[in-house]
Protein backbone atom coordinates (compact mmCIF):
# COMPACT_ATOMS: atom_id res chain seq x y z
CA UNK A 1 0.00 0.00 0.00
CA UNK A 2 1.72 2.97 -1.04
CA UNK A 3 -0.30 5.31 1.11
CA UNK A 4 0.90 6.06 4.87
CA UNK A 5 -1.07 7.52 7.76
CA UNK A 6 -1.42 11.34 7.89
CA UNK A 7 -1.57 13.89 10.84
CA UNK A 8 -4.93 14.39 11.93
CA UNK A 9 -3.95 18.07 13.10
CA UNK A 10 -2.57 19.03 9.43
CA UNK A 11 -5.90 17.50 7.87
CA UNK A 12 -7.53 21.09 7.54
CA UNK A 13 -4.66 21.52 4.86
CA UNK A 14 -6.21 18.95 2.24
CA UNK A 15 -9.55 20.16 2.65
CA UNK A 16 -9.14 24.03 2.67
CA UNK A 17 -11.33 25.77 0.14
CA UNK A 18 -9.72 27.20 -3.29
CA UNK A 19 -11.70 30.55 -2.63
CA UNK A 20 -9.89 32.55 0.49
CA UNK A 21 -12.49 35.27 0.86
CA UNK A 22 -12.17 38.78 2.82
CA UNK A 23 -15.13 38.88 5.81
CA UNK A 24 -16.65 42.57 5.91
CA UNK A 25 -18.83 43.82 9.32
CA UNK A 26 -19.41 46.69 11.03
CA UNK A 27 -19.74 47.54 14.76
CA UNK A 28 -20.79 50.14 16.28
CA UNK A 29 -20.23 52.22 12.87
CA UNK A 30 -16.83 50.85 12.41
CA UNK A 31 -16.39 48.65 9.80
CA UNK A 32 -14.06 45.79 9.69
CA UNK A 33 -12.23 43.21 7.90
CA UNK A 34 -11.19 39.59 8.43
CA UNK A 35 -9.79 36.80 5.77
CA UNK A 36 -11.62 33.28 5.89
CA UNK A 37 -11.57 29.95 4.37
CA UNK A 38 -13.55 28.00 6.02
CA UNK A 39 -16.97 28.45 4.43
CA UNK A 40 -19.13 26.77 2.18
CA UNK A 41 -22.42 26.47 0.24
CA UNK A 42 -25.16 24.98 2.14
CA UNK A 43 -28.17 25.88 -0.37
CA UNK A 44 -28.53 27.07 -4.28
CA UNK A 45 -31.44 29.48 -4.01
CA UNK A 46 -31.80 31.91 -1.71
CA UNK A 47 -28.09 30.82 -1.57
CA UNK A 48 -27.01 30.06 1.52
CA UNK A 49 -23.83 30.21 2.67
CA UNK A 50 -21.80 28.73 6.16
CA UNK A 51 -18.95 30.20 7.63
CA UNK A 52 -16.51 29.60 10.94
CA UNK A 53 -15.61 32.94 12.62
CA UNK A 54 -13.62 31.72 15.69
CA UNK A 55 -14.54 33.50 18.77
CA UNK A 56 -10.95 34.63 18.84
CA UNK A 57 -11.39 36.62 15.93
CA UNK A 58 -12.50 40.20 17.07
CA UNK A 59 -15.50 39.99 13.77
CA UNK A 60 -17.00 37.32 16.07
CA UNK A 61 -19.33 40.11 18.15
CA UNK A 62 -19.95 42.07 14.93
CA UNK A 63 -21.07 39.14 12.99
CA UNK A 64 -23.35 37.83 15.98
CA UNK A 65 -24.36 41.28 17.48
CA UNK A 66 -25.37 42.55 14.02
CA UNK A 67 -26.55 39.45 11.95
CA UNK A 68 -24.63 41.00 9.21
CA UNK A 69 -21.59 40.76 6.74
CA UNK A 70 -20.01 40.81 3.42
CA UNK A 71 -18.19 38.02 1.87
CA UNK A 72 -16.15 39.51 -0.47
CA UNK A 73 -14.34 37.32 -2.88
CA UNK A 74 -10.76 38.28 -4.17
CA UNK A 75 -8.41 38.01 -7.47
CA UNK A 76 -4.59 36.37 -6.88
CA UNK A 77 -3.56 39.72 -7.65
CA UNK A 78 -5.03 40.31 -4.39
CA UNK A 79 -3.55 37.70 -2.38
CA UNK A 80 -1.05 39.45 -0.97
CA UNK A 81 -3.69 42.06 0.71
CA UNK A 82 -5.66 38.36 1.80
CA UNK A 83 -2.56 37.40 3.60
CA UNK A 84 -2.07 40.91 5.57
CA UNK A 85 -5.19 41.08 6.35
CA UNK A 86 -5.68 37.77 7.94
CA UNK A 87 -2.46 38.81 9.96
CA UNK A 88 -3.73 41.01 11.70
CA UNK A 89 -6.31 42.01 14.11
CA UNK A 90 -9.24 44.90 13.76
CA UNK A 91 -9.35 45.33 17.72
CA UNK A 92 -5.97 47.87 16.74
CA UNK A 93 -6.12 48.16 12.77
CA UNK A 94 -8.12 50.13 10.35
CA UNK A 95 -7.88 47.21 7.91
CA UNK A 96 -9.20 49.16 5.46
CA UNK A 97 -7.00 52.01 5.61
CA UNK A 98 -3.83 50.43 6.14
CA UNK A 99 -4.52 48.03 3.31
CA UNK A 100 -5.88 50.60 0.67
CA UNK A 101 -9.24 49.01 0.16
CA UNK A 102 -11.91 50.82 -0.44
CA UNK A 103 -15.00 50.61 1.20
CA UNK A 104 -18.51 50.77 -0.70
CA UNK A 105 -21.66 51.00 0.56
CA UNK A 106 -23.41 48.15 0.47
CA UNK A 107 -27.56 48.01 -0.45
CA UNK A 108 -29.40 46.05 1.86
CA UNK A 109 -26.37 45.68 4.89
CA UNK A 110 -24.08 48.10 7.15
CA UNK A 111 -20.96 46.14 6.40
CA UNK A 112 -19.14 47.91 3.50
CA UNK A 113 -18.52 46.13 0.37
CA UNK A 114 -14.71 46.31 -0.89
CA UNK A 115 -14.53 48.11 -4.41
CA UNK A 116 -11.00 46.21 -5.37
CA UNK A 117 -12.60 42.93 -4.65
CA UNK A 118 -14.33 40.47 -7.98
CA UNK A 119 -17.32 39.83 -6.46
CA UNK A 120 -19.55 40.78 -2.86
CA UNK A 121 -21.97 39.02 -1.22
CA UNK A 122 -24.29 40.87 0.60
CA UNK A 123 -25.14 38.38 3.67
CA UNK A 124 -27.55 38.53 6.63
CA UNK A 125 -27.52 35.73 9.38
CA UNK A 126 -29.97 33.09 8.61
CA UNK A 127 -29.19 30.78 11.92
CA UNK A 128 -26.97 30.79 14.74
CA UNK A 129 -28.14 27.47 16.19
CA UNK A 130 -24.24 26.01 15.94
CA UNK A 131 -22.62 28.72 16.70
CA UNK A 132 -22.02 27.43 20.60
CA UNK A 133 -20.73 24.10 19.79
CA UNK A 134 -18.98 25.30 16.58
CA UNK A 135 -18.98 28.53 15.93
CA UNK A 136 -20.82 28.13 12.55
CA UNK A 137 -23.03 31.04 10.91
CA UNK A 138 -25.93 30.40 8.42
CA UNK A 139 -26.04 33.60 6.03
CA UNK A 140 -28.26 33.75 3.67
CA UNK A 141 -26.70 36.00 0.77
CA UNK A 142 -29.25 38.83 0.20
CA UNK A 143 -27.81 41.00 -2.75
CA UNK A 144 -24.76 39.44 -4.99
CA UNK A 145 -22.33 42.13 -6.77
CA UNK A 146 -20.06 41.46 -9.72
CA UNK A 147 -16.99 43.16 -11.68
CA UNK A 148 -17.70 42.37 -15.15
CA UNK A 149 -14.26 43.34 -15.96
CA UNK A 150 -13.08 40.72 -14.35
CA UNK A 151 -14.99 38.19 -15.17
CA UNK A 152 -12.47 35.30 -14.58
CA UNK A 153 -11.51 35.18 -10.79
CA UNK A 154 -7.84 34.17 -10.33
CA UNK A 155 -7.60 32.65 -7.59
CA UNK A 156 -9.89 29.57 -8.65
CA UNK A 157 -11.22 28.57 -11.65
CA UNK A 158 -15.22 29.59 -12.24
CA UNK A 159 -18.05 27.04 -12.92
CA UNK A 160 -17.69 28.56 -16.46
CA UNK A 161 -14.24 26.64 -17.17
CA UNK A 162 -13.99 24.11 -14.55
CA UNK A 163 -15.46 20.67 -15.65
CA UNK A 164 -16.03 19.89 -12.13
CA UNK A 165 -18.47 22.11 -11.26
CA UNK A 166 -20.90 20.91 -13.48
CA UNK A 167 -21.51 18.15 -11.28
CA UNK A 168 -22.18 20.31 -7.69
CA UNK A 169 -25.26 21.11 -8.76
CA UNK A 170 -28.17 17.91 -8.32
CA UNK B 1 -18.96 52.29 -9.94
CA UNK B 2 -17.66 49.12 -11.72
CA UNK B 3 -19.48 46.52 -10.04
CA UNK B 4 -22.91 45.33 -11.33
CA UNK B 5 -25.83 43.06 -9.92
CA UNK B 6 -25.06 39.03 -9.68
CA UNK B 7 -27.83 36.65 -9.91
CA UNK B 8 -28.39 35.08 -6.81
CA UNK B 9 -29.13 31.84 -8.34
CA UNK B 10 -25.39 31.69 -9.66
CA UNK B 11 -23.48 32.97 -6.27
CA UNK B 12 -22.51 29.35 -5.50
CA UNK B 13 -20.26 29.08 -8.68
CA UNK B 14 -17.74 32.01 -6.99
CA UNK B 15 -17.70 30.43 -3.32
CA UNK B 16 -17.76 26.52 -4.15
CA UNK B 17 -14.45 25.04 -2.42
CA UNK B 18 -11.34 24.40 -4.79
CA UNK B 19 -11.01 20.62 -3.65
CA UNK B 20 -13.58 18.48 -5.10
CA UNK B 21 -13.91 15.91 -3.43
CA UNK B 22 -15.24 11.88 -3.31
CA UNK B 23 -17.28 10.72 -0.10
CA UNK B 24 -17.57 7.20 0.25
CA UNK B 25 -19.82 5.05 2.14
CA UNK B 26 -21.26 1.39 2.71
CA UNK B 27 -24.79 0.51 3.13
CA UNK B 28 -26.07 -3.02 3.45
CA UNK B 29 -22.35 -4.34 2.81
CA UNK B 30 -22.13 -2.35 -0.64
CA UNK B 31 -20.04 0.31 -0.88
CA UNK B 32 -20.45 3.50 -2.91
CA UNK B 33 -19.32 6.67 -4.07
CA UNK B 34 -20.06 10.48 -4.87
CA UNK B 35 -18.49 13.77 -5.90
CA UNK B 36 -18.86 16.34 -3.65
CA UNK B 37 -17.86 20.17 -3.16
CA UNK B 38 -19.76 21.75 -0.38
CA UNK B 39 -17.67 20.59 2.63
CA UNK B 40 -15.81 23.11 4.87
CA UNK B 41 -13.72 23.12 7.79
CA UNK B 42 -15.24 23.73 11.08
CA UNK B 43 -12.00 22.34 13.76
CA UNK B 44 -8.83 21.99 13.87
CA UNK B 45 -7.68 18.95 15.82
CA UNK B 46 -9.94 16.30 16.72
CA UNK B 47 -10.78 17.72 12.73
CA UNK B 48 -13.98 18.41 12.26
CA UNK B 49 -15.50 18.79 8.56
CA UNK B 50 -18.97 20.29 7.96
CA UNK B 51 -20.34 19.15 4.27
CA UNK B 52 -24.32 18.91 2.94
CA UNK B 53 -25.00 15.84 1.19
CA UNK B 54 -28.40 16.57 -0.58
CA UNK B 55 -31.42 14.12 0.08
CA UNK B 56 -31.17 13.78 -3.59
CA UNK B 57 -28.56 11.70 -3.51
CA UNK B 58 -28.50 8.18 -3.13
CA UNK B 59 -25.49 8.46 -0.54
CA UNK B 60 -27.54 10.33 1.95
CA UNK B 61 -29.34 8.11 3.37
CA UNK B 62 -25.98 5.73 3.76
CA UNK B 63 -24.48 8.30 5.50
CA UNK B 64 -27.38 8.85 7.86
CA UNK B 65 -27.99 5.54 8.33
CA UNK B 66 -24.63 4.48 9.40
CA UNK B 67 -22.73 7.59 10.46
CA UNK B 68 -19.57 6.75 8.32
CA UNK B 69 -17.80 7.81 5.19
CA UNK B 70 -14.59 8.50 4.03
CA UNK B 71 -13.56 11.62 1.99
CA UNK B 72 -11.54 11.14 -0.94
CA UNK B 73 -9.36 13.93 -1.98
CA UNK B 74 -8.17 13.68 -5.87
CA UNK B 75 -5.18 15.11 -8.12
CA UNK B 76 -6.18 16.63 -11.13
CA UNK B 77 -5.38 13.85 -13.32
CA UNK B 78 -8.69 12.23 -11.66
CA UNK B 79 -10.65 14.83 -13.10
CA UNK B 80 -12.63 13.34 -15.85
CA UNK B 81 -13.71 10.63 -13.11
CA UNK B 82 -14.42 12.99 -10.53
CA UNK B 83 -16.99 14.35 -12.63
CA UNK B 84 -18.30 11.12 -14.33
CA UNK B 85 -18.76 9.91 -10.44
CA UNK B 86 -20.94 12.77 -10.39
CA UNK B 87 -22.70 12.64 -12.92
CA UNK B 88 -24.56 9.62 -11.86
CA UNK B 89 -26.55 7.46 -9.42
CA UNK B 90 -25.29 4.92 -7.14
CA UNK B 91 -29.11 3.30 -6.91
CA UNK B 92 -28.30 1.69 -10.46
CA UNK B 93 -24.26 1.89 -10.85
CA UNK B 94 -21.17 0.04 -9.46
CA UNK B 95 -19.22 2.92 -9.43
CA UNK B 96 -16.21 1.54 -8.35
CA UNK B 97 -16.34 -1.13 -10.96
CA UNK B 98 -17.59 1.49 -13.39
CA UNK B 99 -14.88 3.66 -13.50
CA UNK B 100 -12.00 1.67 -12.38
CA UNK B 101 -12.01 3.09 -8.33
CA UNK B 102 -9.70 0.38 -6.32
CA UNK B 103 -11.71 0.18 -2.78
CA UNK B 104 -9.25 -0.03 0.35
CA UNK B 105 -10.32 -1.27 3.47
CA UNK B 106 -10.28 1.87 5.95
CA UNK B 107 -9.21 1.51 9.65
CA UNK B 108 -11.75 2.39 11.89
CA UNK B 109 -14.84 2.40 9.39
CA UNK B 110 -16.65 0.42 6.96
CA UNK B 111 -17.04 2.61 3.83
CA UNK B 112 -14.18 2.32 1.54
CA UNK B 113 -10.68 4.19 0.94
CA UNK B 114 -10.29 5.01 -2.69
CA UNK B 115 -6.44 3.32 -3.71
CA UNK B 116 -5.99 5.99 -6.81
CA UNK B 117 -6.71 8.87 -4.67
CA UNK B 118 -4.09 11.10 -2.86
CA UNK B 119 -5.90 11.83 0.47
CA UNK B 120 -7.77 9.37 2.26
CA UNK B 121 -9.97 11.06 5.67
CA UNK B 122 -11.68 8.02 7.94
CA UNK B 123 -14.79 9.54 9.19
CA UNK B 124 -17.70 9.57 11.67
CA UNK B 125 -20.74 11.39 11.64
CA UNK B 126 -20.25 13.43 14.93
CA UNK B 127 -23.46 15.76 14.97
CA UNK B 128 -26.75 15.88 12.73
CA UNK B 129 -28.54 18.62 13.94
CA UNK B 130 -28.50 20.26 10.93
CA UNK B 131 -29.22 17.37 8.78
CA UNK B 132 -33.14 18.11 8.92
CA UNK B 133 -32.89 22.13 8.20
CA UNK B 134 -30.14 22.24 5.87
CA UNK B 135 -28.80 18.83 4.96
CA UNK B 136 -25.64 19.69 6.44
CA UNK B 137 -23.62 16.67 8.53
CA UNK B 138 -20.74 17.24 10.96
CA UNK B 139 -18.50 14.44 10.50
CA UNK B 140 -15.11 14.43 12.72
CA UNK B 141 -11.86 12.83 11.01
CA UNK B 142 -10.73 9.79 13.15
CA UNK B 143 -8.15 8.69 10.81
CA UNK B 144 -6.08 10.02 7.54
CA UNK B 145 -4.01 8.72 5.12
CA UNK B 146 -1.76 10.34 2.86
CA UNK B 147 0.56 8.93 -0.59
CA UNK B 148 3.69 10.19 -0.23
CA UNK B 149 4.19 9.78 -3.92
CA UNK B 150 1.73 12.63 -4.77
CA UNK B 151 3.16 14.87 -2.66
CA UNK B 152 1.28 18.01 -4.20
CA UNK B 153 -2.42 17.52 -4.87
CA UNK B 154 -2.56 19.33 -8.49
CA UNK B 155 -6.47 20.37 -8.21
CA UNK B 156 -5.75 23.05 -5.59
CA UNK B 157 -2.44 24.56 -3.80
CA UNK B 158 -1.15 23.26 -0.38
CA UNK B 159 -0.60 25.56 2.87
CA UNK B 160 2.87 24.42 2.43
CA UNK B 161 3.21 26.24 -0.77
CA UNK B 162 0.03 28.44 -0.47
CA UNK B 163 0.25 31.60 1.64
CA UNK B 164 -2.97 32.50 2.07
CA UNK B 165 -3.21 29.17 4.10
CA UNK B 166 -1.25 30.99 6.66
CA UNK B 167 -3.97 33.28 7.36
CA UNK B 168 -6.34 30.45 8.23
CA UNK B 169 -5.00 29.29 11.86
CA UNK B 170 -5.80 31.75 14.30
Amino acid sequence: MAIRKHSLARVYQQLEPGPVVLLTTTSKGRPNVMTMSWHMMVEFEPPLVACVVSEANFSFAAVRSTGEAVIAIPTLGLADKVVKVGNCSGSNNDKFKRFGLTPLAARQVRPPLIKEWFCNLECRVKDMSMVKGYNLFILEVVKAWIDPAQKVPKPFVTADTNPLSSTARP
